[in-house]
């Protein structure tokens, strides 16, 4: 039995094997399994090509229990690995995978004795497809909400085509974890394949909440749960311009709700990677809007999540909304 | 006489006309003045649509001297705006046009009894003639350095490509001020025309600090005084992130210098709008590597940088290496 409290909302899972390809298109980005490097590792294996080398701890309990013991973690909300969110398949096609995806999600989620809560996915490169399945997905009482990705094959979230979602996610009190996938820009990166998720997610997620606060989703949904991976990004720094051309700008002053009112109602993840920069994001968006995040079980995870909410020394009780209070009311469980 | 000490780095000019385009090419998109709304406006004009509606305070030397006063400024360097770089245009038809701006410049420092002083432009679509661009305006005496865009047509300054440049910038001794142009990723922005400039900017300037950090530009030209504008964008909230990779990825550290001991021999302007804000650069990067910037005469800029220096409260050293002592290090003017 732990004593942790901790909820982590930002952790990824890979079912351990995906069904063969059942459907009528032709170059289909399917992902299958393969082999690892070791017994404990796997490669995820998209169109033809090893995308990730991913260990047993995407989909093994045990392992996953393991690791949370020495995170001092007590829970993990469970997401898809963003490259399966598949938005470049066919609709049904990636309705399909989901539905494995889900059901893997679901399957952990029922056996890790309450260790776990669910963040399934849904085709968003079809809104309306993408509604109903979250309706479906909601109705099954074992999920939290959905992870989505920041932009849909290069259309942002923001756009109005996506409001058949945000409508069915606010209606259903789905949380909508958005991670940061696929960004632009990424030719103008010199350096090894790790410099797109280094330094482009981080601005990918500042421009898709931009794009979420003036386009009109916020306002127009205003009970929406929403979190964004990554502590938001780069969208702290990003705001006080963007208030300073709020401020100056009618068209921008007369339409909009002010950002950084905005801002201080999103969720965002811990996951900065340094305590200064958690404090900074704590001073612009609140002590109420930050929940635990790790990413694990990837590379790129925070190890001691924990020990860098410790290392702020915040009062006992605004410890305990970074490290579980605040992901309690993002998920929706809250009294 | 003035008694103010402020050096503002990060201002911009336009010529009150352009010579009429005498080139060999067709389609070309070079500038013009046109008219515009009042008589202390005029339209820049390029490919026959507004680019923008800009006051004379981009000219005129009076004018520039009266806001000046108002906003605390003892001096300020003139560099060309943004737009006017070219670097779409054919490199001959760029350096004909670059030595128009070039010669407004140095005839407003000439004339300016010591308030300006000035950065020039070079066709960096052509590496080898900017260079030499490069040498020519240093050996004239009358500049301090260059404005360069963040990418010239996509591709990030960062390239090797553009290694004769730097080269030239590190044995001239020129100052090298980066400003944000021509951002990626603009068509997943939501809102008015300015969403690109108030988001987008800062990203692409953190997209190129990163590619100049890791691509060894800067690890290969130590001397090199380089500056970014708005205070270097998000950089400074992507930099824990690079940090993580660099501390757990062998492929940077092995072959790259630490991204945060990089950060700290940068320089970067102090227009980000909000006294938080500076006071997290000041920390991230060093009090003695942020100058001041306003944008003058823009829409967007900052009209008190001097009441944001002083909103921190510093010790009067400094306030100083703030206000003047930092922009001149920057400058090369440095005892």
């Amino acid at each position: 039995m732990t004593t942790f409290s901790a909820t982590d909302i930002h952790t990824h899972i890979v079912p351990a094997s995906f069904p063969a390809y059942a459907g009528r298109h032709a170059n289909v980005r399917w992902p299958q399994m393969a082999p690892g490097p070791t017994c404990r590792h796997c490669n995820v294996m998209i169109a033809g090509k090893v995308f990730r080398t991913v260990t047993d701890e995407c989909w093994s309990l045990d392992r996953r229990l393991e690791a949370m013991t020495k995170s001092r973690v007590a829970r993990q909300v469970l997401s898809p690995m963003p490259e399966l969110l598949s938005y470049w398949l066919e609709p049904e096609d990636a309705q399909t995978l989901g539905r494995h995806v889900n059901d893997t999600i679901a399957t952990m989620v029922d056996d890790g004795a309450g260790r776990f809560a669910g963040l399934g996915m849904v085709p968003m490169q079809d809104p309306e497809r993408a509604a109903r399945e979250l309706e479906r997905l909601m109705a099954m009482g074992k999920f939290r909400g959905v992870e989505i990705g920041t932009n849909v094959n290069g259309v942002s979230i923001g756009d109005l085509r996506f409001e058949p979602f945000f409508q069915a996610a606010e209606e259903t009190g789905a949380a909508v974890f958005v991670h940061a996938l696929h960004p632009a820009g990424t030719d103008r990166l010199i350096g090894p394949p790790a410099m797109p998720a280094l330094v482009a997610f981080p601005c990918e997620t500042a421009v898709c909440i931009a794009s979420l606060m003036v386009g009109g989703t916020l306002a127009r949904h205003p009970k929406l749960r929403i979190a964004f991976s990554h502590g938001g990004g780069v969208f702290a720094l990003v705001l006080p311009r963007l208030m300073h051309g709020w401020n100056s700008m009618k068209e921008l002053k007369e339409k909009v709700q002010s950002p950084a009112e905005q801002a201080r109602k999103l969720y965002y993840d811990t996951l900065v990677y340094d305590p200064k920069t958690l404090a900074f994001l704590i001073e612009r968006f609140g002590v109420t809007q930050l929940c635990l995040g790790t990413d694990h079980p990837f590379t790129i995870q925070e190890t001691d999540p924990v020990g860098a909410v410790d290392a702020l020394r915040l009062a006992p009780k605004e410890h305990e909304l970074l490290l579980s209070t605040n992901a309690a009311r993002f998920l929706g469980e809250a009294a």
